[in-house]
């Protein structure tokens, strides 16, 4: 019956995402971690996310730059070089054949030995996948804008605890600070510090046009490759910017805020604690700054591209 | 050959541990957790552990009572009720065949569906595992007691971020103080928060004895099962105790100092800082409320007997 000269096309296992584990590039469904990794049972890890656009990885060198000194800050050392992990990421790409891909790379302090509780003699383990594009805001209501919360009860953990220069996933703080968003009719909180000062939401840094100036927080932040480009841009554009100290008051004079992270780019917001931010529609800053950063995306100083073959 | 009425004594697959992942039992080493789940790449989870000594589990309902109190608190469903979650504990516990055990319950928020962002949409999941019994201080060691170091870079992750009631994974300051602790050639740290009192720390709560008054922290802690069992032991002995703020400085003028855990018991220190504590050698106090801990294990009201057959 079946014997056409006809090629099959079989459907890629990849098509959902492909992930390496274990020196194996295995579907995303079929990912796992071993249950007594210390990355899942204490979340002794770092990672990055680098983002794939119309077939075109953005800025990755400058991700796995600051994916190895995160590495180097928490005396955890990768078990492949930068270059080996940077082929991984390519290839998990090219493998789910994704145009559009959120790329993550992380590594966890290892597996202890029966009776080990000495991190320094743990494996560190290394994990890579790539998944379908995500979006924090979506497209469509980013061209609205989203709704933001200045969260009340929820502080963003400092700095003398927990290091947030160096991509971590404790995020208890953001969660709790989501739920207290989602009980305010808001999608997306926005965290103060124990002293009143903008710091950043869940996987995203905050901008806010004050008195014409671009202000950005300083300190207790992650230095946002997305917040760097965004940065960049703004000057290009002879846009006044200012990173330093952030007061919550200010936002609420703000005329325009967006939000930038590699998952979603240059993100508008529409209302803050449920008032709207300017005329409550994205700004002519905000929107200048965000289709310059999706025009860098095809420029080869910025992004190269995928080889899907 | 091989054909003897003898019974052939198989190795037990459980004999290095025994999980419960999916509705299934699986040996230790095949247990997994999917890459996506948020327990793992934000680790949005809460988890007890119960010890088992001797055959027999210790304050089992006071632990479950604790992770279910900490389920509610994240908004957290477990998927199973808290009896079957019991009996998953026990079963687990019976099947690796250990007399000591360390028995860990874990619920996650899940894994979200493709593109989805909203963890109120996510089905929670959980794990169960039990493994040898795991010891914070090894018991040759506890016969000297072990030397701490109470940090000076690194603060507890504050209750305003993270309520450290609710267990949790966010060991990102706890791993920072160990590597201190190392250092300064000491192996375990105290993280003090930002005003100076004294926390806990790796997995402990800690016990200071100053002017003939047992301290122990009130705030910024886990409220430990063996810290409250150390309490209750100490009032019964007779020991006056203070459930309060122990400002650090109190730590370097105490008589003895011990720490507590479900993980090693009551644990004597012997020095702090490079000095010892009291003439060096456990106290007193720390003896008889850790000599009463043990016999506890085998009181029919506070522990109960595993069916291994």
């Amino acid at each position: 019956m079946a014997n056409s000269a006809q090629p099959i096309a079989l459907p890629n296992p990849f098509a959902a995402g492909c992930a390496w584990i274990d020196g194996k590039y295995v579907p995303i469904g079929e990912a796992s971690v071993p249950i007594l990794d210390t990355g899942f049972v204490r979340s002794d890890l770092t990672y990055d996310v680098a983002s794939v656009w119309e077939g075109r990885f953005f800025r990755l060198d400058d991700h796995l730059e600051r994916f190895f000194t995160g590495c180097e800050r928490l005396r955890l050392i990768p078990p492949l070089t930068k270059a080996e992990i940077r082929s991984i990421m390519v290839e998990t790409v090219s493998r789910s054949g994704l145009r559009e891909a959120y790329v993550e790379v992380i590594v966890t302090r290892g597996v202890p030995g029966p009776g080990q509780r000495d991190p320094r003699l743990y494996q560190p383990r290394l994990y890579v996948y790539a998944i379908p594009y995500v979006w924090i805001v979506k497209p469509e209501l980013q061209a609205r804008g989203t709704d933001v919360f200045v969260t009340q009860n929820t502080h963003r953990i400092p700095s003398s605890s927990v290091d947030p220069t160096v991509k971590n996933f404790h995020w208890g703080d953001f969660i709790r600070g989501m739920f207290e968003a989602y009980d305010r009719d808001a999608w997306v909180p926005i965290l103060p510090d124990q002293n009143g000062m903008v710091t950043e939401g869940p996987g995203f840094n905050v901008f806010a046009m004050v008195d014409d100036v671009l202000y950005t927080p300083v300190r207790g932040v992650l230095e946002g490759i997305t917040r760097r480009t965004a940065i960049e841009i703004a000057k290009d554009l002879g846009i006044k910017v200012a990173v330093g100290e952030v007061p919550v008051e200010d936002l609420y004079r703000s005329t325009e805020i967006f939000l930038t992270s590699t998952a979603g780019g240059v993100m508008p917001v529409a209302t803050l604690d449920g008032k709207p931010v300017g005329n409550g529609n994205p700004g002519p800053v905000t929107t200048k700054i965000r289709d310059r950063y999706w025009e860098l995306h095809s420029d080869p100083n910025y992004s190269h591209e995928v080889d899907y073959t």
